[in-house]
């Protein structure tokens, strides 16, 4: 299978846009990657987007056609994906699978979330809305809540601190330092993360991800169409994976692991033929740092129990053997949920491409690998990104 | 491209199913469709699926993990369609590429929509969320009233009454007595649609269709996977087509013709290697009896402006040339948004395979299409269906 390259990556900043309407954050990331692709808008194919909670915070669902009609072509078939918090990765997947099916050449992958023009407690009744209504959203459990068992169940089986937690928070902010289109740009200690008011025992704010406002998209073309346009791709996908577990913790046989990531990450290992070993940086779904930890153990950077130590020594910051997050990851750069997963697509296109701000950090990097997760990692989606020779 | 088979097919009754949860119903139509297919739940690799408004009716976004659950696979992956009313058709069209893209060798369709459990009002204003919010929902276009712009445009151009209209909602009627899997099954005549209570004029309570639950789903396979395993696959997938207009009606520049299923129609036509006049039967998205007419020149089975005199004519009934929505359509049979792409595609499996009650009037049928359309046809589906030999 020939690899899916990537043409362009566009996005807005991550934070606050009071405002602005999703249409116009979408434009600015839309319009900035096909920019960067040198692609013609009336080119692509298809549009994948990503979206949550457009219902709730816009009024406004059925936003495909919505975001695909300022490419300025009609034929174009546009979808909208809601998984959750991975709805930007599926979307991405969807795209690649388009390309692989031989029945597009061009694809935009796009995703955007509006959160900040609700009021907090509206924008937590909205994502609680992703864990499972019955066993879960009923009785009460919001995600730090959630989050926080997950934490208590690793922790209890395998040891380790608030303080090891505290130092993911502590790495993904000194990231996000350096990035300018990072929502929080201001470097915090251990000290800050311990002190910060809990939000969920063992989870403080500091362990909490931010609400967002923000919009991604990448320009995704088969080799033919490059080859056939001349178009320069210094980096490809070559390998899409997805996964499922039970939605609700309480159906799950084992709540210190995330199956539907595993499965997902072997999937996209087997396609692009790499093992974990061949990792070189990651961008991760740490929207709780406790969900960092998981995922680097999904990916098989770490064996189960080890990944807690990771933050902690120092193996993952961006001098370390396999920089995790070198974006600010969700943690630090923001968590607009549906841009997510294709907002991590654009930082590691640009780190292995040698255009981020970060991406000394990862100059001889050839193979990088994005973790997209939905709810309690009900739904993942893992990409794994090549630099082309 | 071989086609893509369909192993077997289910759903529920459409209508009012009050007190039953979404997962029940899914449930219901799911295990139907598996059990017809005699596939292993467990051999299949992914499950896309529509859902239109599961936030508002069920407080529950992020349902694909939960509906794939049942399956009893955790490698498997499981993703939301939302492009409104056509989310059940997108969903099919996003199952039969993973099967053309070679990653899945089966795929189950899926859609369900609970909408019964609101009050009509929230309903309304769910479903009005589908429009343009900024140019159309906030304005106060509700669909009615979309409908009936369309509907004047159209008879403005090319003539037509309220009479003719008439005779599509008395046709589906009429199909819908005898298939007991519809919400309506009582005969109307042309005299009960004209003294139906106005809704939006020119449209009445009778030109509309109603308020719905249901579920229904499908199970695709690969023709590989079907010969390895030895299935018997009456009918096959042969054309999958999408396409997208602009999702206000006042940025288009034609509203008598409907661009979107035009270039699904097309797409999915091309790659069956079929013309319209192939067409032996169709099910298409009749939500207004107007949308009929427009779908039908859509399809290419009439020209621009004659497709108001094919009800009247008798032309579209079950003794027709071509007979239209023997199921009874969106119109009598029900339409529960999220699953009437796939109920579409369930109800003309089994009228090309004989296993439908009304299968006697296409007893000679070889391809038949299904016409699934979101909003105002902003999104739409389009697949063609061809009896196996």
């Amino acid at each position: 299978m020939a690899p899916t390259l990537i043409a362009g990556v566009g996005a807005t900043d991550f934070g606050e846009h009071a405002g602005r309407t999703g249409r116009e954050l979408f434009a600015e990331a839309r319009s900035s990657a096909l920019e960067e692709s040198a692609v013609p808008p009336s080119d692509v194919d298809a549009l994948y987007y990503g979206n949550y909670m457009g219902e709730t915070a816009e009024n406004q669902s059925h936003q495909a056609p919505l975001m695909a009609a300022g490419i300025g072509t009609t034929g174009l078939e546009a979808t909208r994906v809601e998984n959750a918090c991975a709805s930007g990765g599926y979307a991405v997947a969807d795209g690649v699978r388009a390309i692989e099916s031989g029945q597009a050449d061009v694809v935009l992958v796009g995703g955007l979330e509006r959160m900040t023009n609700l009021e907090t407690g509206e924008t937590t009744a909205a994502l609680a809305r992703a864990a499972d209504e019955l066993h879960e959203g009923r009785p009460g459990l919001t995600f730090p809540g959630a989050y926080a068992l997950l934490a208590d169940a690793y922790m209890d089986r395998f040891g380790g601190t608030r303080e090891d937690l505290a130092h993911v928070a502590v790495k993904n902010h000194a990231n996000a330092a350096t990035n300018p289109n990072a929502q929080f740009r201001e470097e915090i200690d251990v000290e800050d993360v311990l002190e910060a008011p809990a939000v969920a025992d063992p989870l403080g704010l500091l362990d909490a991800c931010p609400i967002s406002d923000g919009a991604a998209a990448a320009v995704l073309v088969s080799r033919a169409y490059a080859e056939r346009n001349e178009l320069e791709a210094a980096v490809a996908i070559t390998g899409s994976g997805r996964g499922t577990e039970t939605l609700s913790l309480q159906e799950r046989v084992d709540m210190t692991r995330t199956r539907a990531a595993e499965s997902a990450a072997q999937a996209a290992y087997d396609r692009a033929g790499v093992d974990p070993g061949d990792v070189d940086v990651a961008e991760v779904h740490d929207c709780f740092t406790i969900a960092e930890v998981l995922a680097l153990e999904a990916l098989g950077l770490y064996e189960p129990g080890e990944a807690i130590t990771a933050a902690r020594e120092g193996e993952t910051t961006a001098d370390g053997e396999v920089p995790v997050n070198l974006s600010g990851g969700l943690k630090a750069k923001g968590h607009p949920v549906g841009a997510t997963g294709v907002g991590q697509l654009v930082e590691l296109t640009k780190l292995l491409a040698g255009t981020h701000p970060n991406a000394d950090a990862v100059a001889d990097a050839e193979v990088g690998v994005t973790h997209n997760a939905g709810g309690t990692v009900a739904t993942a989606a893992v990409h794994v990104l090549e630099v082309q020779s």
